[in-house]
């Protein structure tokens, strides 16, 4: 089969015919049908730092990943040939392209501890995508934040993250607003139909905020939301725009708040988002290559030359 | 009645002579057995700022109550004439000696909701200290904590709230470690049996904390609970000795941690200390004074002379 090898840091992606991999013990092969290409993908390709996360190299990457079950190992009950799946990355399997080869390939090997059944009316696209910044978001929201039907939300930051958190919110029944520095953003936080925007979430004066979840993570940006959260609320720290946060105990303290640290997800937020996904509300903007354009999406990443998230569809 | 009645700031309290109080629609009369006296308390004779939470003036202040019902209201069905009971000080009936004439008296009147009903073996004295600091440091370590049989408990600062939350810890089942910057206070952590005792929480290296309630809040220790909890874990943040802290927002989010804060408590953190103190294995450090020494043992609280919770006992 075809794969994209990682060899080397500042090296380039390596075309490559590699054997077809075969199921061992509890997994599954997959004939990918989408493969997700990640802000982290770039940080591989240009950071040392990062080599040490590789269980061996060369390896085939690629973290996000849908595709259809086409061969089942030996004692695999859970799942059978034609099944359509994702893959979550964070779970005891390790995560594709890490821990084993990933995506960026024709085929791949899995444990079906790491799958997640894809709905029938979700494409591989989307399945694929929703594996990492999906399920962060789903996380965000929900698992850490709580968030229920008639709660006031504020969404600090509409990148990709926020985004989709922002739908998330509303898809689970929150009334949202969203703050975000960036005006020229504001038209698409209109579009996705919060309550407000405004450039900091401690100008929403009027409005008593039961969860506030941060994907900017610029210390004040964390510091303005522990301020204005309502007693016994919630504010959930995404990003990491700073490593630090200077926030008022006196507030935590005097309004019985807290303040809950969100990182990654696990199966059940992909399979979360995919049921959002499933009532065909919850659309992230995603663009779309060729499994042999992937050397020049990631090129494209790195210039922040891509709107929404960016996925190689192989069909 | 006798009562110590505050008339004004900087100005002494005053022992008069007022009527009997008369239960309203949903009251009880209590024959006041103990009542404890507070740094707050101290506050209030000290600090202009105070004044705008009282609800009246002349007001007879206390606010850690216990007694014996002695009279009964209109309407009241679920407390008797003889019943024991302490005063929950944070119910929507308000606050005894800011809402409505509080415990330095030989009597007050009290709605129901704030009445907890008191363990027969639970004398009037710890009755009273318990629905303070008792409160609070069984809200930090049980309710917001989420302290439970087996976890590894960290507690910074072993003043009066700290002592009871240790105990209250290892009352849970938790084993439990102390950071205290004064070592002459080293020999009680000891006495209490707590597992170690050191200057700050980081230096406990091989301990992995579930929890770690922060009594001292002075900025550094909630920032180094907050680098050392384990994933999941949780921090609780109940002292002010400083108003901000300065946290890792990335330590928080890899670890997925919570940050926590616990002001006062509620009637059900009031019935769970009682339940403690009923096995008899919970007992707080408190010098008594009788009923005509409240004066001087307000003196001696704000001069920093009382070991242990201060309460006037008036049997």
């Amino acid at each position: 089969m075809k794969a994209w090898q990682f060899t080397d840091t500042h090296a380039p992606l390596k075309l490559t015919e590699v054997p077809d991999p075969t199921p061992g013990e509890g997994e599954v092969v997959l004939d990918l049908k989408a493969a997700g290409l990640c802000h982290s993908d770039v940080g591989l390709m240009e950071d040392e730092g990062w080599l040490s996360m590789l269980a061996k190299r060369p390896i085939i990457i690629g973290h996000e990943n849908a595709g259809v079950v086409s061969e089942v190992g030996p004692g695999v009950t859970d799942f059978q040939v034609g099944d359509r799946v994702g893959v979550c990355p964070t779970t005891a399997a390790g995560a594709p392209g890490y821990s084993y080869d990933g995506g960026f390939a024709e085929k791949m090997a899995v444990a079906t501890e790491a799958l997640v059944p894809l709905p029938d009316n979700v494409d591989f696209i989307n399945g694929a995508a929703a594996t990492d910044a999906g399920m962060t978001s789903y996380a965000a929201i929900i698992t850490q934040g709580g968030v229920k039907e008639g709660d006031k939300v504020g969404i600090i930051g509409l990148g990709g993250l926020g985004q989709v958190g922002a739908q998330v919110a509303m898809l689970a029944g929150a009334e949202v607003y969203v703050a975000e520095i960036n005006e020229q953003v504001w038209p698409l936080a209109q579009e996705l139909g919060v309550r407000g925007v405004k450039k900091s979430i401690d100008e929403f004066q009027d409005v008593t905020f039961d969860v506030i979840v941060d994907f900017a993570g610029f210390d004040t940006t964390t510091a303005q939301a522990v301020d204005i959260i309502r007693r016994d609320g919630t504010v959930v720290v995404v990003g990491m725009g700073k490593l630090e946060s200077t926030i008022s105990t006196k507030s935590l303290i005097l309004n019985q708040a807290r303040l809950v640290g969100s990182n990654g997800g696990t199966k059940s937020d992909v399979a979360g988002i995919y049921e959002y996904m499933a009532t065909g509300r919850l659309n992230p903007t995603i663009t779309t290559i060729g499994f042999d354009e992937i050397p020049e999406g990631l090129e494209k990443l790195k210039n922040g030359e891509v709107v929404g998230r960016l996925v190689a569809s192989f069909e």
